[in-house]
């Protein structure tokens, strides 16, 4: 078992584009009755299924695996609920840190969340200036409830 | 993806018993809240990651994936919903194919199962003489259900 650890955070300007290279995202979730998450992803050519555990504050437990690009494919068709998540994911370095920036696509256009994974919990993080509001323990922006009910300020079709 | 054709049958005798090898399987499921099931299982010293769609007939979609066994006893431990599923799981050959008879313990003692699968629904096979009512479509009798509620005719503790 991994333990995620992570920062979120609203992205408030432009300024993190420059060189930035972006990959397609696409995922969806199995329906779940409890807080933990069943995710299927097609990140560019790979696929992946992770199970996540129930948040407890910006910790997670997660195990991934990498499964093959076609099974994904069906499950997203068949098994996730609607809408699936759809967002390019750029890399952007940061103060000594990866930040993942996702720009959502579909039902949850207009909406950038900037990302980092620390090494535990008490790490201290720069913030670049480009981030705004912490919604690391907000429900709202979780992407599986984004695949439920698009982020506040976005505009469903 | 894998299309899992199966039929299960209660079982209404010992006489499968001879010269059966059988394995310790320990499994739970992660609470959906559809007809999708995310399963964890623990078969011997294996594990396995298995997502399946809903049940058509006696076919349902099967995506499986072996896992470390040590990822499975952390998910059985604080992700899958109580009680879990432990049954026996023997391997039996009758007819020219291979039935499993789980012997089911815990809250599902007193249950014994058979079942077999098909390399398509139209498949006909000899049923041994120690199979009674076949279950294939009866919900109660999914290893699922079972996690949330004993079989008919069992004693939860």
């Amino acid at each position: 078992m991994a333990v995620e650890v992570e920062r979120k955070f609203l992205v408030t300007s432009d300024d993190w584009r420059a060189n930035a290279t972006g990959a397609s995202f696409r995922q969806g979730y199995i329906d779940t009755s409890d807080e933990t998450t069943v995710r299927v992803r097609i990140a560019g050519d790979a696929a992946f299924l992770t199970i996540k555990g129930p948040s407890e504050g910006m910790s997670r437990a997660e195990f991934e695996y990498p499964i093959p690009l076609s099974d994904a494919q069906d499950m997203l068709r068949d098994l996730c609920r609607r809408p699936l998540i759809e967002k390019t994911r750029y890399d952007v370095s940061f103060g000594g840190k990866l930040w993942s920036v996702d720009v959502f696509g579909a039902e949850n256009s207009g909406l950038i969340m900037a990302e980092v994974e620390l090494d535990h919990p008490a790490e201290s993080v720069p913030l670049p200036p480009w981030v705004g509001e912490e919604v690391t323990e907000d429900p709202r922006y979780r992407n599986s409830a984004l695949s439920l009910s698009p982020a506040p300020g976005t505009q469903a079709p």
